[in-house]
């Protein structure tokens, strides 16, 4: 069995270093890269993923999984061997039951609606991604199919972000959501406005990237193992745990953006670089799922970042860097401007409170496509129309609307619920963390975080992919995925914010 | 015969894309990568490496060759795809004669000898390296063996870098070299000393970065298709001809070496960035060898870059930069100084009156070697004796001496040497180019460097490695690599800066 166990991990163990290569790759190519090297970047991106491809739907992995199972049956199941062999087996058939040719014909059509897709954004104008989306949804659809059987057409696709998540629970989830966020952001909007005009003047760049990292160094971002650059779009890439790649964007306009993409991929960072070593190499490292990786930006962006007590630290530090611009506000002011919640057209400048009703446009958009109830034609008004009744406005355009997303042109259908269900988790985790940690506040108050990642280390990121996301939830706070912590901490936080 | 030919090709554009990826990973390592993932990058590269290998070596391909060998004997030998075929068949030759145990030994062997070189050198003690160093001559012998015939036992090592140069050659023409360099550097001494004092001072970094770009520009490196960054030992990767990377290093306290490494690297970019783009992905992309590779980097960074016209272009814009180091020094004076010429120990920091004398040290040492007319043992007093007998001069140390270089503890036997012929080489173009262009000292003058660039792009660049390097030197000159040039070049450049 040991035999067979190495063999398969000395495939994983190459795998790893090929992907390794594509992530360095990709990450250069959104932060040095010059402009005229994009082709062969892409091809020699598309060659790697072939590779990749290739090796990861190799046969000869079939048969040893095969060989293995009777022997793995008599292992503890909640062994790491036991749990190797069987996120090593969902992903090789996850891998496999889409035949080459489909693949062939989603990377093609995705490759296609991509490019349509950023024309369309561009002049605003849905018709143009209208055709390259419904084909895509049909190829979705198609993909679905290769996973028969299932509860709902959309489960496979869920899957493939969130393991073991259903439709039906992600729907109960959002339900009981929906409503009571409709009705803080009334009371919100009855409220008076929080005042944020002093942040409507101009932050030089340099003070907005130093004070950044001193807030990376702060949380427990290792410098030696990880390194923050610019990119258009902040994103956070692990080559392995011990070389962890973020990106920020600051605009000289927007203080809170720049800082709060920093705390957001720092969260990102930190889950990356805490996975269990052991399993560097096989295929228990990474993420329990796009969820949990949310929870963790999320829980260092808005539960701390967004705190009082982690601004009574680190305020006069940031004043420290715009006297000018910030020397007569207190913290108290600073602390409600950036907790202000305004309802907006682009999902990723949406608040806390107003978040997780853009994902459930989007939920509801997909589950319609791919059950056919909606069609691709009627997604701009659609969408328009549900904006209002969520949020109370409309958009003026397709770019601000419909089309302001990149997902679909990817053909990820299944990937944006996991950043509503994001923010649940994190307030479920936080919930647990301050019973087992005494005065969190305090802590965060004095700048010592030190306990927290201890915490979420031991408890989340140690264990990689080794639990499915729902299995890793209950087991550290006793219940599955549950909207309430979430709705108590919007209503706690805001009322007092807004006072209502 | 074109399906055979495109099936040869569609694997060196696969292996293109592979190579493009192990480039990234290689520029990341020493520019960005935080030292914690130094582990798992080594490990990257090594299976990047296996499958390269593992591809470049594949049996398939000598199949290909012997089934094409026969049309491509009907082609004109000059051609594209005849020229192709040729240096295909050579790569290929020359993986496959090496056996695989052969490799994984030489790979482990050297791998261990360049921690016991950098240890060595730490301690500035040959002993702790001398081992490792008898095994890799015991290896670069073994290596040799497996290209038998050939005239002289150090052919075959020549020729990894030099393809079709003889060590024949080689001595002929350091030996006609050597007297006239030994003489001009005792002419040099016997002369009063040029003043660079005023260089004892400090210029701060981001000057010295800014000037280097505009350097950069004015040479007509594109920053569209290149770009330039920091590391510990300035290199140039070309990942493709759209995406050249090249680095320099700044010191505060030596202003012309970072500057003259910035030309250096950019002249090594604008052949990478000259390729025929129809070669892109096959084997005639890439340099016609290391030697020619070098007459790039050395021309613009001697020929032009320690000129007297280029000075009287770029010295008022240096000075602006750095008015109070520089506000009361004439451009006769800096020029004399950029070109002062001392003995020193370190090849790397060497003048180019001194720098060829370098080189013939390790050339005789690597050929007495190899040859077994001297011992591993014996190199430290072997160095420096030789360094006297050349340069007056006696290292203090070993760190300063014999071990100052990585070359050996890699393997790399035979590389030394076109250091040397690259200059030569730079000398026997520029004295074409001139006959040809007209007045380009005062085209140099002004600042522009087009018709010059344009020159080496038709005459070097665009043929890649279509032609050996003596073969592409001798249809552009008239004659073989020949070190004439550059004698006349050393002494009436030297003879007018130090009046002999």
């Amino acid at each position: 069995m040991h035999e067979l166990i190495n063999k398969l991990k000395d495939i994983q163990s190459e795998l790893t270093d090929l992907g390794h290569a594509a992530s360095v790759m990709g990450w250069d190519q959104v932060t040095y890269m010059p402009p005229g090297g994009a082709e062969d970047r892409g091809n020699a991106l598309a060659t790697l993923s072939k590779i990749i491809h290739m090796k990861t739907t190799d046969p000869a992995i079939g048969e040893i999984l095969e060989e293995l199972e009777p022997h793995i049956a008599q292992l503890d199941p909640d062994s790491d061997d036991a749990r190797w062999f069987k996120v090593t087996k969902r992903g090789y058939e996850k891998q496999t039951r889409m035949p080459v040719d489909f693949i062939m014909r989603w990377t093609k059509e995705t490759s296609i609606a991509q490019m349509k897709w950023q024309e369309a954004r561009q002049k605003s104008n849905f018709s143009i991604f209208q055709p390259n989306l419904e084909t895509i949804v049909e190829l979705a659809k198609e993909g679905s199919s290769f996973f028969t059987p299932y509860d709902h057409i959309y489960d496979p696709l869920l899957d493939m972000y969130e393991p073991g998540m259903k439709t039906a629970d992600v729907k109960t989830i959002f339900e009981a959501l929906r409503p009571v966020q409709v009705e803080i952001i009334q009371a919100i909007k009855d409220s008076p406005q929080v005042d944020d005009s002093f942040l409507n003047t101009t932050f030089p760049k340099q003070g907005q990237w130093d004070f950044g990292m001193e807030l990376l160094k702060a949380i427990g971002f290792d410098l030696n193992r990880g390194r923050q650059d610019y990119s258009a779009h902040p994103f956070t890439s692990g080559f392995s745990i011990n070389d962890v790649r973020i990106t920020t964007r600051i605009a000289e306009d927007d203080l809170i953006s720049g800082m709060m993409s920093t705390l957001h991929e720092g969260g990102h960072g930190l889950y990356e670089m805490g996975y269990n070593p052991a399993y560097s190499r096989n295929a228990l490292h990474g993420a329990a799922s796009l969820s949990v990786h949310e929870s963790q930006s999320r829980m260092w962006e808005n539960l701390i970042g967004r705190s009082l007590p982690f601004w009574r630290k680190y305020y006069p530090r940031l004043q420290s860097y715009f006297p000018t611009q910030l020397g007569n506000v207190t913290v108290e002011q600073f602390y409600r401007a950036v907790n202000k919640v305004e309802p907006s057209f682009i999902r990723v400048e949406a608040d806390e409170a107003t978040y997780n009703l853009h994902i459930m446009l989007r939920l509801e958009i997909e589950l319609g496509l791919i059950e056919g109830n909606i069609k691709v034609a009627e997604l701009p008004e659609y969408w328009n129309d549900t904006m209002h009744a969520y949020l109370g406005i409309t958009p003026p355009n397709d770019a601000m609307g419909v089309l302001q997303d990149v997902h679909w042109s990817h053909g990820l259908f299944g990937y944006f619920s996991t950043y509503a269900l994001g923010n649940l988790v994190s307030v479920q985790l936080w919930d647990v963390m301050n019973e087992q940690i005494d005065n969190i506040d305090g802590k965060i108050e004095q700048g010592e975080f030190g306990e927290i990642l201890q915490w979420l280390r031991e408890n989340i990121h140690v264990h990689g992919s080794k639990y499915e996301p729902q299995e890793l939830i209950e087991k550290v706070t006793g219940s599955k995925i549950d909207p309430q912590p979430y709705v108590n901490y919007l209503k706690q936080k805001y009322g007092q914010i807004y006072g209502f």
